[in-house]
């Protein structure tokens, strides 16, 4: 009852403001990028290859021994000329995805990074470990093989079709869920966002992200799904560092018996529509509610706003995406003024 | 010696700009993302593996066979308020790299991308197919592995170090040429940018920046290394699309035969220091002298600046990141004005 009365205050609020934010300019007083973390990894006693270079070129060797830099992940960043939040906000993005998930929409809208740096946030938007502009080691670093999504993968696993026959290579012929806030038109576009993943690099993907924390913090985090996990994990080793989180979808969260060392940082979690009947979002999110209770029984604050519940209905696993995202970003925004983290 | 003098002409230019950017606010009127080109692949007929999705975890299914989306490239773009460059400005980037060699040089300077958002380009700086966020193919779509650069290979093949015994693991005992004007303290950092590279993609590669200038043309080029070869083979294919080409240290130009496509493009050809005494550069420069020297002889423009010429000296192959960046791009800023390109 309690969740669902601190998400109706910030709906209310939400829906008073106008998103006409595209029409306003974006001025900084910096932006840039950098790699952090990352280590020199040695390759010895691997066999010389020769390969051909260019197609019709000669055979030339190939030296695969040596040193290498692996593991490093890259951050961009934003900051705004008028700062209001107290902190800097760090975005981190789900499974198979980059930092891209919070530029612009795949439908071309303006995506939360323009939204948060507008509302005053110095955003860092980072790549982890193995993804995008952070690389990728060499398999003589890395033992496994990435894995790939399919095309229609997300369709049914994001909650935009419902996962019974809602698929159809014809994209005319697809039967999204009844509501659904996805830009469908887009799919195309939002699969071109999609980047490899490996199954054995958590650990160095969380390294990469502590050692950004120990760079730029202390901050606040905005957390998206399989960026819920690094982040929560993260958090509960840099505790002092972090002092808000928000946490969209994460999947899953962190360790229950380390809940309690979040006491003193406010949590705010999310979820979208159609959750309960699907599978895997209704089993992440009952873990996620455990994990925020045992926050609460610890003395601390984890706010929990289910958005239909609020009003705000058809949304995907990609809410930052779906065509109602300025309000969302809204009611994330309303929230962390509320914790005193911006004017 | 008309090559020498145009340069000369710029340089006493360059010089007397103080390159006081940091401070200057960047005001955007927009600013987002998007993902361009690519296709749908299907992959039939393969194995079901059995693989292993986290440590200690069950073994599951994981069936490569289906549709995925592949060979997108992305691009990120700032629009600025105060619009002067008559075109909308395209950054391409080198071998092995993405567009994060625009952004914030490995010693945390503004880099070019800054530099020409505050001379009021519309800049759109790119990740190629294969590279950073574009992602990159399954190897049942791409037959190849990727190859990666050892730690040491860009110290001596992009002219930090004069390639005799000039690297060592420790830093404190390398030997970078006498003069060098390359952020020698901040290699780590540089190579942190670098990403592996596959060697059957470039069809694939140039499809994808055929993609981005069909979306975003008529555009001026600003091109580096390998992105000078793509650059160039997009321009034949699109001349009337381009509206100048500044190639910097291109490895190398396009097809000879067709470079007189290119007769009413304004082109500048850049090169920095060390160049003559590497075997390496000293071959691409010819081949892009050729190049221009064939423009000009179809009665185009193909500008020639040797940057010792004109007293910009201790250039690496990276020049977009050595200390002196800011007066290189000021050449180039300069040589666009003077073509009529920005106001």
């Amino acid at each position: 009852m309690n969740r669902i009365l601190i998400g109706a205050a910030l709906a209310v609020a939400a829906f008073s403001t106008a998103p006409a934010f595209a029409a306003e300019d974006i001025v900084l007083r910096g932006m840039g990028s950098f790699h952090v973390g990352g280590r020199i990894a040695e390759v010895k006693g691997k066999e010389v290859k020769m390969i051909q270079r260019q197609p019709g070129g000669p055979m030339t060797k190939l030296d695969p021994n040596g040193q290498y830099m692996v593991e490093q992940m890259y951050v961009q960043f934003f900051l705004p000329k008028n700062r209001k939040g107290k902190y800097p906000l760090l975005m981190w993005h789900g499974g198979g995805l980059t930092g891209v998930t919070f530029e612009s929409t795949p439908d071309g809208r303006d995506g939360w990074l323009n939204f948060f740096v507008r509302k005053g946030w110095d955003v860092y938007n980072s790549d982890a470990v193995e993804r995008g502009r952070a690389g990728f080691a060499n398999p003589d670093v890395w033992a496994d093989q990435p894995i790939f999504l399919t095309y229609q993968d997300p369709y049914e696993r994001f909650r935009i079709g419902d996962g019974v026959g809602s698929w159809d290579a014809d994209a005319a012929k697809r039967k999204p869920l009844a509501g659904t806030a996805f830009p469908v038109e887009a799919y195309e576009n939002y699969m071109k966002q999609a980047v490899p993943r490996w199954l054995s690099t958590d650990k160095a993907i969380v390294a990469g992200y502590l050692a950004l924390v120990d760079k730029i913090c202390p901050c606040v985090m905005l957390l998206h799904s399989q960026g819920g996990t690094f982040g929560f994990q993260v958090a509960e080793q840099r505790p002092d560092k972090i002092k808000g989180i928000v946490a969209v979808e994460a999947a899953t969260a962190g360790n229950v018996a380390n809940a309690p060392k979040l006491k003193n940082v406010p949590v705010l979690q999310i979820f979208g529509d159609y959750v309960d009947q699907h599978p895997r979002w209704s089993t992440f999110k009952k873990v996620d509610m455990a994990y925020g209770d045992a926050i609460k029984a610890a003395g601390g604050t984890a706010d929990w706003i289910n958005l239909p519940d609020i009003g705000i209905k058809g949304n995907s696993h990609m809410l930052m995406q779906d065509k109602n995202s300025d309000q969302i970003a809204d009611v994330i925004q309303k929230w962390l003024v509320s914790k005193g983290l911006s004017d």
